[in-house]
């Protein structure tokens, strides 16, 4: 038996619990949360280079991505406009990146050792693909709340790192909507000064 | 003018937002939070002594406090039984509590300087003549979370202090249920092992 690695979980949630406002588009990648474009509010956390920095060690310690299709950009339905996500040529992820979706399409080889796979078989196909590629090391569950929730209720998350916004939406995509009870145990905080971002483990 | 005291809320909530689960009863509190009874996961907190030695502190600084009559007690509709609150004969509040009701009861008053009031003309009533018996001293919106968001989508609140406990409940009574947007400030953070206490600024 290989040595399995983390699966872990990245967000941004504002303090009543939405990882994205309503009405994402090109311009406003987090929908409407109070920002601008990638001012987005959620977003505000990038400007902090000690938190860049944890993010990018994260990166680094991460062998494949799963994210949904809304996630990878703002283009619905059929992909009749050339997207290949918001990272430019070189994406941060330097691995495979599992994008589900109900529409299928081609692998998409950017510069750098990103790869999108689109996966049209459902979260498990995509987490048995991305296990293989990831070969004993780390998996990030990336993104949105719609993905991430779907993980959690198959119980399949060990570790999300929140970091939680003072601002509330009161409408958007929401992190643990349908999940029902879990227990988590609280391994590590951060003041970040403007935010937290506390990690825990989750138990059952 | 006199000077006004500050208006503060202080309340735990399960990391998916819910001050209390389902189903509250008199042997129950909390409703169903996968604790049992005063064993309740939301208040759990009260076994910590640094978070105890808070609480008090908070409640001696506080010169009038306003409840739901949910939080005071599980007796629902008409006071058609024996009810004077959680805390027996001499409750923690030494001061006026008013307490937010449809159905009209004479004030109870109780040992240590506690008297219940119950106020059944609305939340701005009760807030007014909190105000009043303050004289200039803070006033808790002690909860539950159904009185915490009429007062929030009021802009009444100044601080909120949270205690983000590490489960998720899925159903319950929910914090900024309804409010919309706002705008906070994270003001201090205390990382309690077990959960998180976050103050936070109301901004907007
Ligand atoms: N706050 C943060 O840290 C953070 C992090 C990541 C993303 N975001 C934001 O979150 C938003 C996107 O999140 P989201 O929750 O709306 O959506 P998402 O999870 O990124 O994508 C949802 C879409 O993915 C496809 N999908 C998901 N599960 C599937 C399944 N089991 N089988 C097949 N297809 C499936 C479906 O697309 P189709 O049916 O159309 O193919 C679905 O509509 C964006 O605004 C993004 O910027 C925020
Ligand atoms: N997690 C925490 O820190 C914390 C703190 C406090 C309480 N709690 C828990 O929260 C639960 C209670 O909270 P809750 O949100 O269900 O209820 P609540 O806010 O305590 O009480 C709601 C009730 O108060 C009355 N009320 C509220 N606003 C009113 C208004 N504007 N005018 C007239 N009456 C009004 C109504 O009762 P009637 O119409 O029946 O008179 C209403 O059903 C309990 O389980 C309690 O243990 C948790």
């Amino acid at each position: 038996m290989t040595t399995q690695g983390k699966v872990t979980v990245d967000l941004s949630v504002s303090l009543d619990g939405f990882s994205a406002g309503l009405g994402q588009s090109e311009d406003r990648p987090f929908g409407a949360d109070g920002g601008d474009g990638w001012g987005s509010k959620l977003h505000a956390w990038a400007e902090d280079a000690e938190e860049m920095r944890l993010q990018l060690e994260m990166l680094g310690q991460t062998k494949a991505f799963i994210m949904g299709r809304n996630m990878f950009g703002p283009v619905r339905g059929e992909w009749d406009r050339p997207w290949n996500g918001w990272w430019g040529d070189n994406p941060p992820y330097h691995g495979p990146v599992f994008v589900l979706t109900h529409h299928a399409r081609e692998p998409q080889v950017m510069e750098g050792g990103t790869t999108f796979y689109f996966v049209t078989d459902g979260i498990e196909s995509a987490f048995k693909q991305a296990r293989e590629a990831a070969d004993g090391g780390n998996i990030s569950i990336h993104g949105g709340a719609t993905t991430v929730n779907q993980y959690l209720a198959a119980g399949l998350i060990d570790e999300l790192r929140l970091r939680i916004v003072p601002i509330t939406l009161g409408a958007g995509t929401r992190l643990f909507d349908g999940v029902g009870q879990l227990d988590l145990e609280q391994v590590e905080s951060r003041d970040a000064g403007s935010f937290m971002h506390v990690t825990y483990r989750v138990l059952s």
